[in-house]
């Protein structure tokens, strides 16, 4: 019986022997998922999708096009691989990243509410060239997201967990004497006990007038108070797209702060994000038919 | 006596045998404008600056930091010699055309009008990466602009007035071959007889639906009438810092078109001027107390 494979798209050559149903996670599921053997989960659709995996007995490989898989470990069961979607995304984030701080910099917000009442007043604005900007977390998003700010003339420190001076990459414990000199802050860390509010009052304060704090790795880096205490004052800028807590309640003070841009963590879900996932799972799907490792597992849990 | 320059900032270093009075532009102007003998007008402050140009009888040069000078030529007197900012702005225009392409791709109107009711609804969006570019006109600014666009994978096509193969640049003349393919062109032309009406209802009917119209050169290289009925129909998008005319009135139906972005001709205007500018005028400086020849002369008539 040929493998059955549950997916997204319908637009992806699959190896001998295997057998695709559709499901986008718009909808509903497919009746006889009982029989699927490799389960490529929809993106970004909520909870239904991982909710099949319960009706899957025949189950041997899940494929999340998400990065982070933290509350899908429990769901998956014994002897099933869970691989992730590192990397798939890693341009899509770092784009988001330059929109927002040239968004901040170049002061969108003020043009796009003068083009709601055909308002034609000028005025400068700051620049990202020249800026000083501290790049916390240096993986391939943080790189992607250097890229672009070297090529807009920005002046770039790296920060990342551990110091890697062959990398010209600073320990997070210089953070301390890198932050009065910054005058853009780009966070692209993971949520991990070390990175939880790396950002408080005390880190805050030690940045110079005016600075921007940009966030798109995880909300739980920034003490969310203490953005709202230094944000609320005029003193600090912001540009959000990820926030703690997430979604952050619609009556929330920080929403309405002049100087925070928040856009509802979309950083990730971009166009540039298919064409990579879709060479992604078909590479995954070339590996399985040939019973050769799967990239990008998780965890293996012996059936 | 030594020569006296009048000028926008009080921190360039002058020359031996210089005097500077410092005017930038807002408040009036100093009484003894008549012993100014090089001018450097404040950039982007309304008519007053170039009006004291008929009190100044001991002038021999006039600094505009403006790219563009014509509006000058006719009142500089006989025997002054004209000096433009030519270079000046390249990487703020630069800038200010990927805040326009991301803020466009990424959808921050969207962002912007849902932070203004708290609202966390999630859509996917386009992506900068992997967008067919078309950058017409391919000078410094251009050039700037193709970094930052390489930097974020999109795949640039360069277009100029003439064909220089050798450098990979399309002549005008192949726009109508090129326009179908293109995901997004920018614009970065001066106003010239060549360039007026260039997107024009035929080319913008070449372009694909859903193309991204980015203009930072001069508004006049677009018919703004075709345009609005390409936008309006919600085929095309738009990013617009420079208009036909300009300014566009309040209630010009541009201003209100779903897809359409109108910044009020700010590209040039940010942080990233002024340390270029103020390198620049100190240079023009020093080449004035040396006579030596000066930088960006524009007209040199002899009195």
């Amino acid at each position: 019986m040929p493998a059955r494979v549950l997916m997204p798209w319908a637009d992806i050559d699959l190896p001998e022997g295997m057998y695709a149903r559709i499901y986008d996670g718009n909808g509903p599921p497919p009746e006889d998922v009982d029989e699927i053997e490799f389960y490529v989960l929809p993106y970004d659709r909520g909870p239904v999708p991982a909710s099949l995996l319960a009706r899957m007995p025949a189950l041997k490989v899940v494929q999340s096009l998400s990065a982070g898989v933290e509350s899908l470990l429990r769901r998956v069961p014994r002897g099933v691989q869970l691989a992730n979607g590192h990397g798939l995304h890693d341009l899509s984030v770092a784009e988001h990243a330059l929109a927002l701080i040239h968004a901040s910099q170049r002061e969108l917000p003020r043009w796009f509410a003068q083009q709601a009442t055909g308002s034609w007043a000028r005025e400068h604005t700051r620049s990202l060239a020249d800026s000083r900007v501290l790049l916390i977390g240096y993986g391939a998003i943080g790189k992607a997201i250097e890229r672009q700010l070297v090529a807009a003339e920005a002046l770039v420190t790296r920060v990342a967990r551990t110091a890697r001076p062959v990398e010209d990459v600073r320990g997070i414990e210089e953070l301390p004497a890198l932050l009065p000199h910054a005058d853009i802050v780009v966070l692209i860390v993971p949520d991990t006990p070390g990175t939880r509010g790396l950002l408080g009052a005390a880190q805050l304060a030690a940045l110079p007038d005016d600075a921007l704090i940009v966030n798109v790795g995880r909300g739980t880096a920034i003490d969310t108070a203490a953005l709202l205490a230094e944000t609320a004052s005029g003193r600090l800028r912001a540009a959000l797209d990820v926030l703690d807590p997430e979604p952050l309640p619609g009556d929330h003070p920080l929403w309405r702060v002049p100087g925070v841009i928040i856009t509802p963590h979309v950083a990730g879900g971009s166009a540039s994000f298919y064409p990579r996932a879709k060479r992604f799972v078909a590479e995954q799907l070339r590996r399985f038919a040939a019973d050769a490792p799967l990239l990008n597992v998780v965890t293996t849990v012996s059936g």
